[in-house]
């Protein structure tokens, strides 16, 4: 054995040496990869003599976390996160929406150059055979690519994916599905139960008629747009600071926009915009604005007008949208207030770069807008572009929103509805028949994994899942072809012993009581 | 506009040049990415300019492709994939399951040295700030590092993730749970329709019992195993050969091995085994016998015997099974039988290493097993271990059996249960009023997104999508307040004109005709 162990670590030392000098003499990749390969292995196999013999254990203490910005979610959290994902995915169906999926991770080259400032949040693949792949993003840009790849079969479609993204793809009369998709939105919301919220609107092409007429240089409008996206969370100073010091603009130019982003309302203000000569005169303006008119006119149909906030400071970061932009807020979506009525200033955590999640809100908790360019990016052909119109819904912040209204421990996360208990003897093999008539039935069961279970901890997982009926069986019952039904929720346990009914009635019985609740 | 294209150009190269020096000088990779983050700013305006005046245009060609291994799914295939994962997850809750998540990717540490040899096969993602992660290979590993940060409140969960895997954890009499799960893979397998299956078990004690008795050094137990766990798909004389000549064994070892991994039957063989006395000797080979009787016992409890062969040769690749493990194939899993009864040869993709899939079977659909040492490879202390019992449905391969099954053109992909048509006249915004009322009853409808359309292509939809009914609507009737209700499912278009119903009975009238359904 040891013998076996001074062997392996010099073979280790050996091939050590080898992947070295391989490296030293840049050697062709797959040559290092294949020998790396064997280190690795037999690296392992020290491991599991060490770790068997326990003699030379050595093990290097494991970090136990998630990766940064990821996390775990406990079957508490899941059974709230199913409930959001059911509400919405019902929504995306009654509207005709199909699914389609997509690797988790794309092609380095198609998420490249379609995000904006956003690129560096990108996580990249190492690189493996020769292809560099990146994590996808968002939903957005591979459902682009899936349409360029498949455009003659899909010249329109309605699709959702991963319960969150909601998309309209194809040439139709303008305005009408951007319509629908916002009154998606506003069902999505609603039914989610999150307290009330507000969409705000706005259009890339009044945004960039602004700009223009303002005297925005053309290759600093989407800079500038990206600047005007953080007034929801800083201040116009700040803003104004980043456009002139940080990107160069002219402070007048920079004023001049500063008075147009401050408009937000309703149809008043998009009829105060009409009466404005010289953004009618800029084309994008007013093409931006005549869109704007029919959209409020099929709001008004769908009778979702009251949730709309017509608002010029919206710009949306990301570069691909070119048409109507939203993004909902609720309450909870600013930094939180304080007592004397000021905003809470984010922070970040001490000695990181991380935002300290007490001083900021949860954001937009739905967002989208229309992308009629993307597909393009892909396809050979202008003829290859298909024009698209979308929504994504925040459910990260969504069940953030949803977690601070339930209590947690009171939220079940089985749906165990009936457990199968032994008076006493045990009775393992009985139980086991039970449960298996009660799943064969499409009943949700479970027993106790223990030969010899007592009977109060059997009643104690009841209670602790909230199952709501017990099969209760005796060996004197079962030999007279007899088992009880007892009703969990009535809390007299051992009081009310339960219902006798015929083994062969069991299952009909049950079903009957389950059909109530 | 061209001196702005100039400069942009002459800042990149500025911008290049710096990054280069850095990266030279071998400075701090903060600074080196800032540089790096700056420059691709610049380089996508520069895109964004050249791409915008159409002049300078030289966008290179995308390969519109998805990564290697991984492929995308249309709108029917998800409806079949969603089947999949709905009866799948119904039998996970009928078991009492509750579901966690855990994110894509890990922390590489953690994944390491977990998989044996097919350690090659996960992908490492580039260093995000000081983080190696590695994308997640199953879902076994980051379960068992979910129990180890969470071990107090976690000493028994029945847990089940993304529709496909089911893992019992915690202490409990021998046998007991691991008969459920061999009792859940049958009702998935079953319930999923994809024809006769059988579960091969084996005990990895009984294995690394014979391998002892065999005369295998113990250090190669692993490797020996990973060879004999290819039996399924290759000849022993291949195996036999990776054996003596890859991994040096002894020959005669070989050989001895070979008579006993070509058993293969039912409670017959496992009293075979218990006469073999130099097999019982073995305190390995003992136990793993003693709970495969009891295993035998309780599966003829849950009446799923008959789907059970006790296989010698099952050895499961992956190195943290300690007990039973077992994998489900049907017919469709090994490689084609040809015209002569001979099975096809796995042949490779001319000039790739990518196994040319008219060759091969599907492999397993389902497998599992225990794994008692996984969660305290984590854990701080011995306390802190819990073993686990699990299995992972082969969703790709039964929905590869199912797409054989299904002709695909006729999956309905979405649930449109109500087409709102207009007869002339085009009145869009009656029929978004008429929509938005359906929605809001909860009825999933459409309507086509054109301010005037005929009415052909509108009955066309019902055909394509195959949407039961449709609510049809003309200028008249909806002055008199009635709409026409029209069941498509007849063939007879433009024959029978549909029933004419009072619009304040609509919803009424369709929720009973949809409820019939």
């Amino acid at each position: 054995m040891e013998e076996d162990l001074e062997s392996l670590k010099r073979k280790i030392k050996e091939k050590g040496d080898t992947v070295r000098a391989l490296k030293a003499q840049k050697a062709d990749k797959s040559f290092v990869d294949v020998e790396v390969a064997a280190l690795l292995k037999l690296k392992n196999q020290l491991t599991c003599i060490t770790g068997e013999d326990g003699s030379s254990k050595s093990k290097t203490k494991l970090t136990l976390k998630t990766p940064k910005g990821t996390r775990d979610y406990n079957e508490k959290e899941m059974a709230i996160r199913e409930k959001v994902f059911s509400t919405i995915i019902s929504v995306f169906k009654r509207h005709g929406g199909v699914t389609i999926d997509t690797p988790v991770f794309e092609l380095k080259e198609i998420l490249a150059g379609k995000y904006g400032e956003e690129s560096k949040l990108i996580y990249d693949l190492e690189d493996q055979g020769g292809e560099k792949c990146s994590l996808r993003y968002d939903l957005t840009v591979p459902f682009a690519r899936f349409l360029a790849m498949n455009g003659t079969q899909y010249q329109n479609i309605k699709r959702y994916q991963i319960a969150k993204d909601f998309d309209v793809a194809g040439s139709y009369d303008p305005m009408v599905p951007d319509s629908e998709v916002i009154k998606i939105m506003c069902e999505c919301l609603t039914e989610l139960e999150i307290g009330t919220f507000i969409i705000k609107i706005n259009h890339r092409k009044i945004l960039d008629g602004i700009f223009e007429v303002c005297g925005v240089p053309e290759e600093k409008i989407r800079p500038i747009s990206s600047a005007v996206d953080k007034l929801d969370k800083t201040p116009w100073e700040d803003v104004r600071k980043e456009m002139t010091e940080e990107k160069g603009l002219d402070p007048i130019v920079a004023d001049h926009i500063g008075e147009y982003v401050k408009f937000k309302g309703g149809k008043e203000l998009l009829e105060r915009l009409f009466q404005d000569q010289k953004l009618l005169a800029n084309a994008n303006a007013k093409a931006g604005l005549n869109e704007m008119i029919l959209l409020f006119q099929y709001l008004e149909v769908f009778g979702v007008l009251d949730k709309i906030s017509f608002d010029l400071s919206l710009a949306r970061g990301l570069d691909y949208y070119t048409g109507i932009i939203y993004e909902a807020v609720t309450e909870l979506s600013g930094p939180p207030t304080l007592e004397d009525g000021t905003k809470v200033k984010r922070k970040t955590k001490k000695g990181t770069d991380e935002f300290d999640e007490t001083t900021v809100g949860v954001g937009s908790i739905a967002a989208g807008g229309r992308y009629d360019n993307l597909v393009g990016m892909f396809a050979n052909s202008k003829k290859g572009n298909i024009p698209c119109v979308g929504v994504s819904i925040g459910v990260e912040r969504v069940f953030s929103i949803l977690l601070q209204k339930y209590q947690l421990e009171q939220v079940k996360s089985n749906e165990v509805e009936v457990y199968v208990i032994a008076v006493a003897d045990g009775l393992l093999e009985d139980r086991m028949k039970i449960c298996a008539e009660l799943w064969n039935a499409g009943i949700k069961a479970e027993f106790m994994y223990k030969i010899k279970p007592k009977l109060q901890p059997q009643f104690s997982v009841c209670d602790r899942d909230q199952i709501p009926f017990a099969v209760i069986i005796g060996k004197d019952e079962l030999n007279c072809g007899q088992v009880k039904i007892k009703d969990m929720r009535s809390k007299e346990q051992g009081g009310g012993a339960g219902t006798s009914v015929k083994r062969s009635d069991m299952i009909a019985e049950l079903k009957n009581r389950l059909g109530k609740l």
